[in-house]
């Protein structure tokens, strides 16, 4: 890796410093060309940078800033009023190209929002969209979009997530020709609402592009597709109902004897690309950059992969093949 | 329990007799004041019936249909072409009075038009919804509607779920008080789309109900409610996903040794209530007279299951009392 600067918004999340200061010490010693700038208050970072030694590091620039964005701030609320957030002013420097990347752990409807007027769209992409990898049956990853950035959506959208996912999957997991579907109730052509049937229509009369139809939610793990298009809605609660089922078989682990700790051992491996802990990270894909948002309440390897995986879209050039796929697709099949 | 009578569509799902002529002799012999009404083609089903010697059983009546309902036939064509199918007749059995319930594997989309065309609603539903049972963390189980009758909904239709579904909770699964919720993408009152929200208003709006607000996908199975409501798109693709987290670890499990071995039989007890073949039965509820859905692809325990389940509702007169709900909830809370 040459040399390559992610900005991070250091105050994101449940748990903020705590979380975000031991994970950016580690990228930097995982990654000898990685520079980080740093936002958030100086007298809240201090001390945490102190304790892991990046107080004066060469490869670290903090910047203060004066303003937070938490949960329950509204997404219209956090772009007009608070522009002096840590959110922002990463935002703010990857939209001036002082670094290549951004990563959060925040508020995902106000990363969106300022994402989108700060560092812009690629031309054709009316809506970024949030991605996620999900482990496979076969040992693979399947690509899921969107999981949560958008509540509803229309077909148009959705033909448009299935171009971002598949520049995703051929530049970020080396599919050579990725298999697209449409996340529906059944399989038959007249499921589903207009907006998904709509959008089968039109990525199946598209050239260059292999369209595999309906999968339903048992598919998201079954390697019969590998990018998966839905609404944000939708994609967030499988993304999390996954999550739960995981949860549900760990905790029945944890009430039992020796073999059930074996077990309990065994399930964890198995079900950690469910667990936001360790695997984490969605990239808002469709931006002119890397904005990769990390799972609010998990820890600090969750919030390491979110910067590993900036730094992959980053030497992958992801934004760039997206905007050479919006460019070069039929201009109707992502007309509105 | 005293003698009752219930329909069976014997031709839906894919495997049709094969997996209903067994589960309807098992239910015969397991219930002694169950009498049931089998649709279908004569020619067809007479082997099977032979086979487990329901030829000439005195609590079995045989009704030879010409027709049947497949899972490609569109709703609009079944309802009004497929009047002979061993679906349509099994529910006209169900509207004259003669059977009590009726259980189908077949088309949910067929079911779900021919039921509410044939069977007739509650006054004051707008549309049935289904629902089916989750496993709880703590022991439990929560339901979870609507989970495929209706692709989209707005905000009178989730409230009306939300009290068919308080209904069911507190007569099938003896909860005194069920806790009601409400399934989004995040816990903050400004999530979701515009229909969950004005929902979520109602709801807390509402005397004499116990709504506990916005839960995420995690929340299916971590006990923090007693009815989970959303629109049948989200709720197919919830519950398909955690079937298929399951099936994801139970294919791990067959590649290993005899440890290995130990652990698929826990994770298959443990997953059971989320396998279609052992756990099964969706009911649409929301209708005059009890109609449950068996899992298309699932064997002959679940089509069981249905039966027993079907049994269980006329037994807890469970249409009733979503009557008496509708007809004494205040007026607003349910009007579109």
């Amino acid at each position: 890796m040459s040399q390559l600067t992610v900005a991070l918004d250091m105050m994101g999340g449940d748990h903020g410093p705590s979380i975000t200061v031991p994970a950016a010490a580690q990228a930097l010693s995982l990654l000898p060309g990685l520079n980080l700038l740093l936002f958030g208050p100086q007298p809240v970072l201090s001390p945490w940078l102190q304790r892991v030694g990046l107080s004066d590091h060469p490869r670290v620039r903090v910047y203060h800033c004066s303003q937070l964005v938490d949960n329950e701030h509204k997404a219209a609320y956090a772009l007009r009023h608070l522009t002096d957030s840590s959110m922002r002013r990463a935002l703010d420097a990857l939209a001036r190209g002082e670094a290549a990347a951004c990563v959060s752990a925040g508020n995902t409807g106000a990363l969106m929002a300022m994402a989108m007027k700060v560092v812009d769209r690629v031309p054709g992409v009316d809506r970024p969209a949030l991605i996620t990898r999900l482990p496979q049956n076969n040992g693979g990853y399947a690509l899921l979009l969107d999981v949560g950035a958008n509540v509803s959506c229309d077909a148009g959208q959705l033909v448009q997530f299935a171009l971002m996912g598949e520049q995703a999957s051929r530049h970020l997991l080396a599919q050579p020709a990725p298999r697209v579907a449409l996340l529906n109730v059944g399989a038959e052509a007249n499921k589903g609402t207009e907006a998904v049937r709509q959008a089968a229509r039109q990525l199946a009369a598209m050239a260059d592009f292999r369209y595999v139809g309906y999968v339903e939610g048992d598919d998201l793990f079954s390697g019969r597709a590998d990018v998966i298009v839905c609404d944000g809605f939708v994609g967030n609660v499988a993304l999390k109902t996954s999550e739960g089922v995981a949860r549900l078989l760990l905790g029945a682990g944890r009430r039992r004897g020796l073999l059930w700790k074996m077990l309990t051992f065994w399930l964890k491996k198995r079900l950690s690309h469910l667990n936001p802990d360790q695997y984490n990270g969605a990239s808002l894909i469709g931006l002119r950059a890397s904005v990769v948002k990390s799972h609010g309440s998990a820890g600090s390897p969750a919030f390491l992969n979110a910067i590993l995986q900036a730094v992959a879209e980053v030497e992958h050039h992801l934004p760039a093949s997206i905007a050479h796929r919006f460019d070069t697709a039929p201009q109707d099949s992502h007309a509105r």
